[in-house]
Formats: C-alpha cells, structure tokens, sequence
C-alpha cells in the first residue's frame, strides 16, 4: 500500500515536545525538559471528592455534553476572572482540552497557507508546530526583558500585514520573563492599529515570585473594546489544579468564540465533561487560591534553589535571567555550543533540558540556549541533577 | 476590529450536532435526534470505584501523559480486540477524545485541499463536516442493504482516484444497515487495487440486535496485510461504557498512526489521562463485556417498540427498515417533505430528530429522509413521543 500522506505531515518532522515527555517516562533520567508541575502537590483528595460529586449529581454527568464546555464551570471561570479584574460572559468562552488546543482551534479559525504570524523570539515550541502545520509564515520579532520591541513590532507589522501576533507576555515559555504594563498598552495599541489579532497564551499568571505589590494585568483586560477584542486570551488548570484534567479555556470576541466552537465540534465534539464537572466541584468546594498560593510559593522555593545552583557551577560563558514567575530558567551558552548535541550527553549522564532551537522559528533559530524545569524535581532531584548536568558541561565548556 | 478569518470558516455553515446537543438540554422536547446512549444504564457506581483505584494508585495519575494514550489502557484494548479475533499492537493504536477526533486527525494527515473521498449515501454527517474542512471533495457512492454497490464504486474509484473511502459497515449512522461479509471484502479488494485508503468507522459494532450467530467481522480485520494495512479503523467507548469518558481509539499501519499521533501533539498534546485510566481500571476490575451485552439486549428492546410504534401509526407514503443494531431508525417520506421544514413544527410540539439531508454529501442530498434514534428515551418517552411526532407528521402527510 502506497500511502498518499497530505503536504501538511511534512512540517511535523521534530516532534521534541512528545519525545520530551516520553524521556520523563524513565525514571533513570532526572528530567529538567518537561514544563511539568510538582506531582507530591497535586490536591488529590479534593480532586476524588470533587469527582464523587460529579457522579453523586447523577447519571446525566455521564451523558455527552455541549461543546461549548460545561456551563456552570464556564459561570465559575467568569466568575474567577471577574476576581482579577476581567469582565466576560460565558457566551465569550470556550472550553478546551488544555489551552493547546485553543491554540489549534484559533489558528484553524483564522490562518490560511501563506498568512503571517508574529512571534516572539524565543516562544513556546508546540505553538510553532502549529502554526507550521497551518501553512503560516511565522515572522519573528525582537524583543528585550519588556517585552516585544515596539519598533521591529511596528516595522513588521506595516512589512507583513500579519493576521495574527502569538505572545505569552507574562512569565514567558521559555524564558521567565514578564512584560511591563506599558509595553503591553503599546503592543496593543499597535495591533490594533495595523488589525493585527493577539493571541495572549497566559499558562502561568498565576505563578507570580517576588514582590506581591508588582502585578502584570493581561493584554486582554487593557483592551477597552469587549466588543470587537482585539486579543484572544487563553489560560489553563494544567499547572494550578492538575494537567491529568485537560480543561483549558479560550476567551475573545463572541464572533470568534463561535467559529471556534464549530470548529472544535467537528475536531472531537466536545472535551472531557467529566474533567470539567469535576473542576467545576474543585472550586466550588475546595480552595482553589489557596492552594494556588501554596504551590506558587514552593515553586518559588525550587525557583531560588536552581538559581543557587547555577550560581554555584560557575559555568564559564553561561548566561541567565532569574525568571519573574512561569516554570523555567533560559540559559544562553557560548555560542560554539550546540545544546542539541549537548542533550545527547546529557542524557548519557542521566539528565535531560529542552535544546533552545525549538523555541525559535526558523528566521530566528539560535542553537546555543537551554531550557531547564525547575517545578518538576524537588531539592534532591535537583542537586543529584545539576551534578549530572555539570558533567555534561564540561565535555563542551572545556572545549571552548 | 475587521477580523479576517480563514476561508475554512465558511465551511461551517451548518452545525447540526450542536444544535441538536441543545435541544436535547431542554426539558420540555422529547429528543429522538441526538445518538444518545441511555443514561437510566450508564455504570456509575463501576466508575466511581474504577477512579478511586486511579487516584489510590499515586499522584502520577494526575500528571501529564503521554499523546499516544495511557499504554496499559491501549494494551487492554488489544486484549478486547484479540478476544473478537483482531490483532494489533498497542504500537498501532492511538487514544483520541472519541472517535471523531480520529477522523478529524487521518483526515488532517492524509488530505489535502481538492483530494477526493468517497462516502456512503447517506452517511454520518459530523464526518462529513471534518472532510468538507479540509476542502476535500466528497463524491457519494451508490449502495443497497448490503453495503457499497461494488460497480459504482469501481466505476469511483478509477474516474476520481479518491484517496480515501469513509465507511460504517456495521450498524450504519443513519441507516442501521449492516453490510454482507461478501460486499465487505469485495469492497476491500476493490479499494487496494486501486490504492484508496479505508477509514472504517464502528461506534456501535457491539450494539447488534436479532440472530447471535450472525457476525460481521471488521474491513480490518479481513485485511491480509498487518503491514501496509488498507484499512484504518476507529471506535469508541462512548455507546457502551459512557460518552462522558471522552474514549476512542484508531488502529492502523504504524506509519499513519504515527503522523496521527504527531498531529494530535500539536492539537491538544493528549487526551484527557485521567479518562483513559478511569476506562482501564473498569476494563480491568468490571464486567465490561456483561454489561454491554445487558446493554445491547435493553436497545434492542427499544428499537423492537419503536418498530411497533411505527407499524402503529401507518403515516401513509412513509417507509423504513428494521435496523440491525446501533441506535438509529431511518424513515423516508414522500419526496414532497422537506423534513428540515417539518423539524421545525415538530420542535413546536415538543418532539426533535435529525432531517436527513445532514447525512448526504452536496452531490446526493436528499431533503425527505429523517433519522430516529430509539436508545435515549424509555418506553414511556418514547410512546409521548410518537404521538407529539404523530401531530408533526399529520401536518406534512395530509397536505399531500
């Protein structure tokens, strides 16, 4: 059987995020790769009780449900956003298998071959892969500890007419960092400006370090236009509550929402109901904040141990940022140093990070930067692992 | 703000699922439309004890998975199949949220705009949604009882040299027709030659009805060649064990299950994990097959009344045929009707089902055809039913 593939398969030649959580599979390996939360936290009894309410409410939570999502955990979301100072109705959401899939879904909705979309440099790697799969011209554009520069942003959004601009402006996959308030006002202004939609991919908000008083509004609570948003939010519980649940959602204009909806409703009719109830009985009855200011808070401990880690290694050419919030450290090598090679050894020495190339478009590929996880392991790990690392180091920062 | 969509948007013009995923929300119709499963016999107290053996198990269970699917669950599943004389590797198998997310992920590996499907006439319309998508052209082959009509489809095969042919052999949505093994494997022989890739799709296969020595072995299954396999087959445990569990699986050469499994990375990087153990700890601890078969003897009690309900009414001019399993009663009207123009009175009484022309690609649409199912309402319902629908009926039939 000679198989007759689409052309579209061609771009999903690296798969580096599926073979990363294979390698967390081996418990040999001290993974740093996965941007996995903490299991020893996860609130497993208040995740049984919440289920025991979904199936005491009757046989009806087996039933199949709308694709919408469940609509008392969308009342519930609105509810939790209006805490934070965002104002939206049920009928502005939609409910996703994780907020990868809100990604897909806009990006089926809104890009055909050959449209532009702008990204950071560096940005979330599976996010790239599905730009790719849609045929897109992924166009990158500078950026500093701010946030995107406000020059190239405006350069190339008159150059390329972008349909799309993909940001992750607070505690940025992959490197930490968090936009000022008034880069986010003028990176609004000027999409708007040139209709340049944003999509605001917002994983980790909640997990905040440092100073309580600083906080980092969303792109989309600074638009003063709920009707005709010109940015699309998406968040998730993956890394608050428990990535086993798989409840994304995905807010923006009710016109998007829509199309977004008819679309998911021929991918797979609607995500997992019974995740959704039972996350609607997680909040309603367990408290949610604060566990999340428990496990922001632990993070923030494992954050500050691998920066005294790296501190102590002293690794001759190697660069960091102390990330503001998120899950990872990003770390620039000298730039002879290829980190695709280095993982080989790495993983020879029991030890594994994401090589930095994933994270760049292909106009922007730099091949001489690392991401390290620092929410997965706990102290020992860590230690047991930055030894592992420091020797694979050394097989290429000595050969400098 | 001026959004500008992809022009795929604008194949999603009717979204008959969700409306009718709606209407059965509201209390006051009695729903024949949606294909859903009866509730009164989901197994609820099994699948709270199956999750409590998933969270007594560890936090691992909570964490992320990985996108093939949770592999004791896919190990399970070759057992079942093994048991119905269908083997496979856990290697071509991959887990999807429901069996329409496998025909939205082949249909995304292996068609490009302008390729040619061939489907059934009529044939399940949430398929044909996903193909339309992609910009496939769907072309419709002819059939009878016994399946596909081997001559048209030649006839098909060599004018469009289609790249896939979307079949369901056994227990048809719409029809409830069941194709002969002879027609099964002419059709197979038929597809290799000419090189078209078979997506077999068997949401019901378990739900037969009448003569239990009567079997229908799988396409797959009479396919000769393990590698190279022509056949790609999905199905799901949403009719048997419960939809709110979000399970399907699809099998097929290794090859195309890994661009699938690629593909489904990039669209919401797995399913939910917490689904696929719940599933595996019910395969595992409860008598799944015992309750499928008390399952399947209870809607061939329901389709037996609704046949007689049928026979009652005597609607002159109406014609249909007993099913032979799944969930669906198929009824053709005097040419006149427009059945989506009847929908609409009959939702005014208080009464939904399916207008037929959902289920016929643009080149074979037919306007007087409507689909029944007889598994989600009990005897009492369904008797209430039938006399809301008698009234609908009354309106179109004496105008005649």
């Amino acid at each position: 059987m000679n198989y007759r593939f689409s052309n579209r398969v061609g771009t999903f030649t690296s798969s580096a995020v599926r073979e990363i959580l294979k390698l967390t599979q081996s418990s040999n390996v001290i993974s740093f790769a996965g941007g996995l939360p903490a299991e020893e936290h996860f609130p497993v009894k208040a995740i049984g009780e919440a289920f025991e309410r979904v199936l005491a409410g009757g046989n009806r939570a087996l039933q199949y449900g709308l694709t919408e999502g469940y609509t008392p955990l969308r009342e519930k979301i609105c509810e939790w956003m209006a805490s934070k100072g965002i104002t939206v109705t049920p009928d502005d959401m939609l409910l996703t298998t994780g907020s990868q899939q809100a990604i897909d879904l806009l990006t089926r909705v809104y890009i055909d071959a050959g449209d532009v979309i702008l990204v950071e440099k560096p940005t979330y790697l599976s996010a790239l892969q599905v730009f790719r799969s849609y045929g897109a011209q992924i166009v990158s554009v500078d950026g500093d500890e701010d946030g995107l520069d406000t020059a190239d942003l405006e350069a190339k959004l008159k150059q390329y007419r972008p349909k799309l601009v993909y940001v992750i402006p607070t505690f940025s996959n992959p490197t930490g960092k968090a936009w000022s308030v008034e880069r986010r006002k003028a990176v609004l202004k000027l999409c708007r400006e040139h209709e340049a939609l944003i999509l605001e991919d917002n994983p980790y908000g909640e997990l905040k370090f440092g100073d309580a008083s600083v906080t980092y509004p969303s792109i989309f609570s600074l638009d003063e236009h709920p009707k005709g948003s010109g940015v699309v939010y998406t968040s998730t519980f993956s890394k608050t509550a428990a990535p086993a649940l798989r409840t994304g959602w995905v807010m923006g204009d009710p016109e998007i929402i829509r199309h977004m909806t008819r679309v998911k409703q021929a991918a797979d009719l609607h995500s997992s109901s019974l995740d959704q109830q039972t996350l609607y009985q997680l909040m309603a009855h367990f408290d949610l904040e604060g566990h999340i200011e428990f496990v922001r808070k632990e993070y923030e401990a494992r954050m500050r141990q691998m920066a005294e880690q790296l501190q102590k290694q002293q690794w001759p050419g190697v660069k960091w940022n102390e990330p503001k919030g998120g899950m990872f450290f990003w770390l620039e090598l000298p730039e002879a140093v290829d980190t695709a090679e280095l993982m080989k050894t790495a993983v020879g020495f029991g030890v594994a990070f994401v090589p930095g190339v994933s994270f760049f478009a292909d106009d922007a590929a730099k091949k001489n930067m690392l991401r390290l996880n620092f929410t997965h392991n706990d102290f020992a790990g860590t230690i047991e692992g930055f030894e592992r690392l420091n020797r694979a180091m050394e097989t290429v920062l000595v050969k400098q």
